[in-house]
């Protein structure tokens, strides 16, 4: 008998039908002898649904209300699930993150778990009750309702698989696992049966929209066996997992891609101490996450510095550097949309030389310019002209052999 | 500076521009120099929506779920006032029953209001803020939601206002009043300016679905001054009050009626003790509520018994009256569905003799036949064939003189 969490993402509770699509593969878990605890995201579009009539209440809407609002799309379909689910005959009892509890900070619309109390779920797991929990919610110390952000679900599987010490997490998503390309792009990705922790980590924070990158996290320090499965087929999915042996063979597990950046470089700024602090404190101040930042050798006392942002904050961005560009004693600022970033991921290129080059060299051999490059000890990404995207994801899948398994 | 309690129903809240007229109207309340709690429905249509996906899920859904599900309809509609509220630049904070908190006993969909905290309420008053509490919900001592039956908004603002000593509390609705009739039945209906609370529930228990029975209940008990008003003109509405002198003088305040209604009469039952017992228990075990009881005096040891009961509750009341019959040696039933009672009610009945036989001259000179009669203090209540259901109200509303203001 084993403790098992499964979340089912929006497309997988987009409608009664598939509701009860989700209750057999429940029931199914159950009659295999296991204590079952699910989690679930709203309908598909639901949550898209309250976010628009917040916009229209009001363009900047309070954040504690807007989180009370959108936190109805899970009570919507836990409801639902745990009467299909007994309609079936199986107990099943319905969470909210307040009744759970899941105790967040204070940070609404971007809420970080703090503790999830086991105790009301343990006892009706004791009695054979399947457990049913609002994904994406919490409850902070005030008793207001909060949530995780986007994907947040992820996150309130994983903390739940971690506070009842589960023996394992699967993430049911409209995907039947994770590839080692976006195969809308390249017909010969191919699923991995098996990525570490990391690998999937550097893939999140590259693009790939499998799963939140804090669920990855918190696997990760927990050491909570993810399975990535599609809820529609049977599939054994990929398991996210510790790094073992068999994962340092492969050179590299992925290749992905974000179109989603934009480029900003500060012309000619003078290569004094402070400079940086001057040009990034605004962002961060802002909440605005930069990405990839490089200072080129300076000349002569000046420098070129580029960064990437994402592109839909480029208007905030562009209003902020403009003017400290004028403050620094810049020359000007260039802002570029018509960029992506494409990356390379595997644990295996700590122990294999040259991989950046083959790389470099694999989208040379396509004309494919590269206007910036970031490497960390897993991942070498390349900022690169956005309409050779699909390209370029195509001559690195080839060029490190990922079509076939090793 | 007075508190006041002011409840929207669905209709007053059913998209963003009708939540934006009542926030001006709250916030004219708040300008007024008061303090103000207000107290919603769901959007109009939204609590069936909800309904309806429960009923898919399970033909019989668990009541636990159930209330948990049709929660949402308020959650989503107190935290769009409070977002559009707050751009309006008024402070503005949303509850929960969960968050107030209103404590209920454990019936889940028809709770009933045990106690209602005021701390955070008042708390939040005294900081200027306008309270916006979810209405027809409630916690029960185990954390979880429940609901308080159809129209239970109205219950929620009452206990609210009873629990905060409101200076008086307002049901916004679509109607702009309490009537003498239905004016959609006879267009000589005149608006009332104020009527008793035991008139009120006399009214609602007749049919007159203005408030929720159980508000009125309260508002009596904890003497707090109830408005109906409408939320859509600035009209006076009519206030629910204690009895006083100038409603006596009025002989009855308003006629009523109630389509919804099946009469079974029972024929030659043998007349013994504990008859009536064997033929009511089974109904009151399966909820289903019996309103009028007649029995004629026995004739040679046997009688007729007649009753009536809700026309939905038809097909359950015969399987069971059924039995009961052969077990107890009634010749048989009859069933009418084809029925209507018509109500007069008023303080005034109390002092003035006559009454009803006014009534029953008034429906005998238009040649409608009395079925079945009924009589309260301030009520009196005629069954009489369906189809003369008009034509009854519009003949006793002339012959009390309704149309005029006494």
């Amino acid at each position: 008998m084993a403790l098992i969490v499964q979340k089912y993402g929006g497309t997988s509770v987009a409608n009664i039908e598939k509701i009860e699509n989700v209750a057999r593969r429940v029931a199914r878990t159950k009659e295999g002898g296991n204590e079952v605890v699910v989690v679930l995201s709203a309908m598909a579009g639901e949550t898209d649904r309250l976010i628009q009539l917040a916009r229209k209440a009001s363009e900047q809407p309070v954040d504690r209300e807007f989180d009370a609002l959108i936190s109805t799309g899970e009570q919507v379909t836990i409801t639902l699930l745990a009467m299909v689910l007994q309609r079936m005959g199986y107990a099943a009892k319905s969470f909210l993150g307040s009744q759970v509890k899941v105790h967040t900070d204070r940070s609404f619309t971007k809420a970080r778990i703090v503790k999830v109390d086991t105790e009301a779920m343990t006892r009706e797991l004791k009695r054979g009750v399947v457990v049913v929990v609002a994904g994406f919610q919490g409850v902070d110390p005030d008793g207001n309702i909060t949530t995780l952000g986007r994907g947040g679900s992820d996150t309130s599987a994983v903390a739940l698989a971690a506070a009842l010490k589960a023996d394992r997490c699967d993430i049911y998503t409209d995907v039947d696992g994770v590839y080692t390309t976006d195969p809308n792009i390249y017909h010969k990705a191919r699923k991995l049966k098996k990525i570490s922790y990391d690998e999937m980590l550097e893939l999140a924070s590259a693009g790939a929209k499998v799963l939140q990158h804090r669920s990855v996290e918190l696997a990760k320090i927990y050491g909570v066996p993810l399975f990535v499965k599609s809820s529609f087929t049977d599939d054994d999915g990929t398991l996210v997992t510790m790094e073992d042996k068999d994962m340092e063979k492969e050179v590299v597990s992925g290749v992905t891609y974000d179109r989603n950046q934009a480029k900003v470089t500060v012309v000619h700024v003078p290569d004094r101490p402070g400079i940086a602090a001057r040009l990034f404190t605004p962002l961060s101040d802002e909440n605005i996450p930069v990405d990839m930042i490089i200072q080129n050798a300076s000349v002569e006392g000046f420098t070129d510095l580029t960064f990437t942002v994402a592109r839909k904050d480029i208007r905030d961005v562009q209003r902020m550097v403009d003017k400290v560009c004028v403050e620094i004693g810049a020359t000007g600022v260039e802002y570029d949309e018509n960029i992506s970033k494409v990356s390379i991921v595997g644990v295996g290129m700590k122990s294999h030389a040259g991989v950046a080059s083959r790389m470099f060299t694999a989208l040379a051999s396509e004309g494919i310019n590269i206007l910036m490059i970031s490497t960390s000890e897993i991942k070498v990404s390349c900022v690169i002209e956005s309409k050779y995207t699909e390209l370029a994801v195509r001559v690195l899948h080839d060029a490190f052999g990922l079509e076939n398994d090793h």
